[in-house]
């Protein structure tokens, strides 16, 4: 398998390539407007056919490349089941897969950061993680129809159950990390876990995640405005104005 | 082995962490002065034990952690063979390992970018490149007894000789790639490569490569009068005022 982590400095997300080395088959995961003509780029260099453009979710910090690399390919637009997003080729299910080779992608319903959010699991030993789990922290749940509640149970039922060897890679990072664990994030990431009164790592209570999330009180993405309307059209920002 | 790309935003560098999961045994490559508490944090998170600094060079673009992260633990600073860091608790010549558990990292020396710059192997597979070669780029030539024919042989003769699926990972990047292989830059670097008439890629002539070097006439990087002398002492920051 081909994995490459690609990074937009702008809004500090994270793109995913993976590829098939024998049948060249490739997806990009969460693919940035702005960076289209590198991904184009990389994925010729590499002799790449790109299959689908992959979305955890309608983003509200950068407009999706979708659209454009619809354009420049023969790729499907795939975004989460119930995501508002009528020009999609594809809306994907919890538990439905993805297939490039040998490589099985499968999709977890994980909401609460929006209200139509999936990670992806990639052959079971690594899971794109979107903006429901981050490195040490988790996306907000104060707009899109977010729900501090609905995203505790998506992280602790469907993500901290993986493996804890599971490599977790997020949608964004804001401190210089790249890749984490469940296992460290279920130890570590102090949005879900506390230490008891004998200083041992413990998972917060959900009262407790809700009451943290619930009063973040922070500004509105600087995009927002512009990058949601034009993601619940692809990326096609035309479309928008 | 755990192996962690980190990014320092500001000065666009990668620090390396490294480590062997049974001894906890572990190295940092090139790091941060402004990362040194994140470091700590995240080595204290994963109960490793940081054994090494150690710097691909002399750096012009941060200051390094090490002089902090020695004060913190008791780890060693190693640096290349003949920079000029008289605090180093070791100098590291070309061909030398560095064992972490079952870990071997073998200095490969790489001047040009400076005149005492080595890149890391790590088990085999995967080479710190530091400022010798980039992801589609390489270190500039024009300053600290820089010079673009040694580079160009250092890459060519030392680095482009080990095999093509060997990962490249810089010590910087400034468009959000993060790894790269041998066989890729091989093709597609375009200061290495070019192409020849029939359309394929050959490797670029050693004059047209310091040609095209000596006339890139870039401003020097920000921190250079404050990050040189104070990486020659480890960066040490009060030792240089």
């Amino acid at each position: 398998m081909l994995f490459r982590q690609l990074f937009d400095a702008e809004s500090s997300t994270y793109t995913y390539l993976i590829a098939d080395h024998t049948t060249k088959a490739a997806v990009l995961v969460d693919p940035v407007l702005e960076q289209v003509e590198r991904d184009l780029k990389l994925l010729k260099e590499l002799g790449l056919i790109l299959h689908y453009c992959l979305e955890t979710h309608v983003h509200a910090d950068h407009v999706t490349g979708t659209d454009r690399l619809r354009q420049a390919t023969s790729c499907s637009g795939i975004v989460p089941d119930r995501a508002h997003v009528a020009c999609a080729d594809r809306h994907i299910k919890d538990g439905e897969t993805l297939h490039l080779g040998d490589i099985t992608i499968t999709a977890i319903a994980t909401p609460g950061h929006t209200d139509s959010h999936m990670a992806y699991l990639v052959n079971d030993d690594r899971v794109l993680t979107g903006d429901a789990l981050f490195i040490r922290g988790c996306g907000r749940t104060d707009f899109q129809s977010g729900d501090a509640g609905t995203l505790y149970d998506s992280v602790t039922k469907h993500l901290f159950t993986l493996p804890d060897e599971t490599l977790v890679y997020p949608a964004h990072d804001y401190r210089g990390h790249t890749v984490s664990t469940i296992g460290e994030e279920k130890r570590w990431n102090s949005r879900f876990a506390e230490r008891d009164g004998r200083g041992a790592n413990r998972l917060r209570h959900r009262p407790s995640f809700i009451e943290f999330m619930n009063h973040l009180n922070l500004p509105d993405p600087k995009k927002i405005m512009e990058a949601v309307p034009a993601n619940e059209m692809c990326g096609h920002l035309a479309a928008t104005a």
